[in-house]
């Protein structure tokens, strides 16, 4: 779907098009001026775009935090990518949300867990830390 | 309050250090394993974080991603990042939320609202349209 409208066969009411990033106006917007932001070359999540356009795709969403607040007014942006879970397009997407004080966006970070000790806090700690490394290759 | 983690004078319950980067445990979590990222030079929002160092910062954000599935066996991840409104600690954090499909995290991107029509679509992607290219620098 979102290959659709960057290869320009559907109208997706664009807001930028530059370095192989493409964002676009959220149909169903939580608020007015909710953007989507993907890349041309189609990945499905954030870990599958490669490095070297990281750069280049959030620089895109850095400027449009900047943007929804000079251009609509907003007080601040909220920046999201669901991957996999709760993902509805398997194609990355970055939300960039206008957010005004008392906009009734609150709630949605609950209700939080707690971890059951400090032990739990260490070890969870560790875990991951090991998991990066495997990936990263080596410390 | 994240410099003192930076700094190491408070312990944070570290994941990731590397590259002006550090990741350690939300203390509040969403979920177990629930981490944030920032970076060791403070700034506030993603907007100010300086256009050379995204790609280290991100190359850290989607790492983590495939990290909390690989060592926690997590189905996806949340990334999302506050700026100023609902951002609690004005010093510029990701958060990298472990998900798994019927975890309850549901509902956080509702109530929607809806364009009037047509124009009004129009209209919202052209001044956007317009004000980003006031801060890229011309088209």
């Amino acid at each position: 779907m979102f290959c659709e409208i960057v290869a320009r066969r559907v109208d997706g009411h664009e807001v930028v098009r530059a370095d192989g990033v493409v964002a676009f106006l959220d149909r169903s917007p939580l608020f007015i001026g909710h953007l989507l932001v993907v890349p041309e070359e189609h990945c499905e999540t954030l870990a599958d775009l490669p490095p070297e356009d990281l750069r280049g795709f959030f620089e895109v969403v850095q400027r449009l935090q900047s943007t929804v607040m000079s251009a609509l007014g907003a007080q601040g942006a909220f920046v999201a990518m669901n991957n996999v879970v709760s993902q509805s397009v398997p194609h990355l997407h970055c939300h960039v949300v206008p957010r005004t004080k008392g906009d009734g966006l609150k709630g949605f970070f609950w209700p939080r867990t707690r971890y059951r000790d400090e032990l739990h806090l260490s070890e969870t700690a560790a875990r991951l830390a090991a998991g990066y490394q495997m990936l990263a290759g080596g410390p």
